[in-house]
């Protein structure tokens, strides 16, 4: 099996695209010929993986809007679909889990061996042991809350912290100490441009997972002068709803598909 | 339904306890007797409730026990008997959830909603939004990491910003902004007594949901100390694998039970 880094690193030249397609399922957004089917939260996500796949540099199903729904056996069928079906492009699974060390071990067993994810996002908050058990995995990612996309990302990660922001020191020590094996990467949001470029300042070219495209206001051109890595990569841009439901009748797979195209060339534009 | 911090003082006062039974399950702790029941999760933990439920403040089942066996199901059930059986024991959901305003409101529906938990456990880094749906639910408690019991907590929690380490601008913060409905608690760990004893200071009577006696080596004396409230209260003190897994015969609920007691009983002393 072929670690993560290397998968995306694969898709991102191969592939030319740094579009992550964002799984989060709103049933009451479905078109109106699926609100009836028992299976529908699969049958919607499914056919969007099948119609974005080759425009994708990975799937990212968010695990609360499955949770919610108590689908946990439609993540993992999803999660296997793509698998068996797309191979080569690899699934990071969205649930920002933080315990201490033993509970931690629980979590990443959930992440990788129930669901085959092929990385997971992970809140840094409780340190170095919180997370070792991901570490661990040198062939999965292992994504970090650094500087999140929302409005309350202020109130904490700002704080001064002996004259760096708590997000750079959490960077910093993520880049200096917690990268033995290569698999981290970063979540910063695509709402801070200027956040964006410091930390990139600080960790060379490891990865960031952006979210905060589209419906949270993220603008493409900001983000890549701001985000992209030496090479022009170094970036998995995340969309979700602007994706799924672009379209709401029977050709909504359709709708996604031009979406995501849509995305990629203006990402692309500014490589 | 009465709301979840008027249940908690009721245990305190009138079943005069602060232990919190902390529901882990370990399959490969189990009894021997238990071992080839293919429901072996409920009937351990459905046993060890009946016998400490009268000794118990709450109690804490921890998700990611679940997750990693695929025993969502079995978790909705076990709650369900701790409402069915012993109505006006609280049930905290220990899930450490924290995502973005939207997100954080499926997580509001997988805790408050599928699985009927009086509470919940969350992460602050990302913030008040990210907190917002659950603070909304005043009959719920908020229970929010501040100093959390593992080695790893120095990483970020003791960084110092502007002349006080991260924690305390973390408790702070909550009990100033965030506790609009009075549903807020901390975690703080029974590791560090000098941290709970800034913590109490800062803080006033707010409830702290204390993990690390035990296994981690906290020690009871030190934690009445540091940490209660003027009443002789404000503590829920939580253990897990000491309570769980104290026999491992035909008897393993009530050596659940004889430990419970004992560890209610140290806590009364220093009370």
């Amino acid at each position: 099996m072929t670690a993560f880094m290397e998968t995306l690193r694969t898709r991102w030249t191969d592939a030319n695209t740094l579009v992550c397609v964002g799984l989060d399922p709103e049933p009451a957004k479905f078109p109106s010929h699926l609100q009836g089917d028992p299976d529908a939260v699969f049958s919607f996500l499914r056919d969007i993986v099948d119609a974005t796949a080759d425009l994708a540099c990975a799937f990212k199903p968010q695990i609360a809007h499955f949770a919610a729904l108590g689908a946990e056996l439609t993540l993992a069928r999803l999660i296997k679909h793509i698998h068996d079906a797309h191979p080569g492009v690899p699934v990071i699974l969205d649930a920002k889990r933080g315990d201490i060390g033993s509970t931690a071990e629980r979590y990443a067993v959930e992440a990788f061996d129930r669901y085959d994810a092929d990385a997971v996002t992970l809140n840094p908050y409780l340190g170095r042991d919180s997370v070792q058990p991901f570490l661990d995995r040198a062939d999965k990612g292992v994504i970090l809350l650094c500087r999140t996309s929302n409005p309350g990302a202020k109130d904490f990660q700002d704080l001064d912290c002996g004259g760096r922001p708590l997000y750079q020191r959490v960077a910093e020590t993520i880049a200096g100490d917690w990268n033995g094996n290569g698999n981290c990467l970063l979540v910063v949001g695509a709402t801070w441009p200027q956040e964006l470029a410091s930390v990139r300042s600080l960790v060379g070219d490891m990865p960031f997972l952006v979210p905060g495209i589209g419906a949270q206001g993220g603008d493409v051109a900001a983000v890549l002068a701001s985000g992209k890595s030496a090479d022009g990569a170094g970036l998995v841009i995340s969309s979700s709803r602007a994706i799924l439901y672009a379209g709401d009748g029977e050709g909504f797979a359709d709708a996604s598909r031009a979406a995501a195209l849509d995305l990629r060339d203006e990402i692309n534009r500014y490589r």
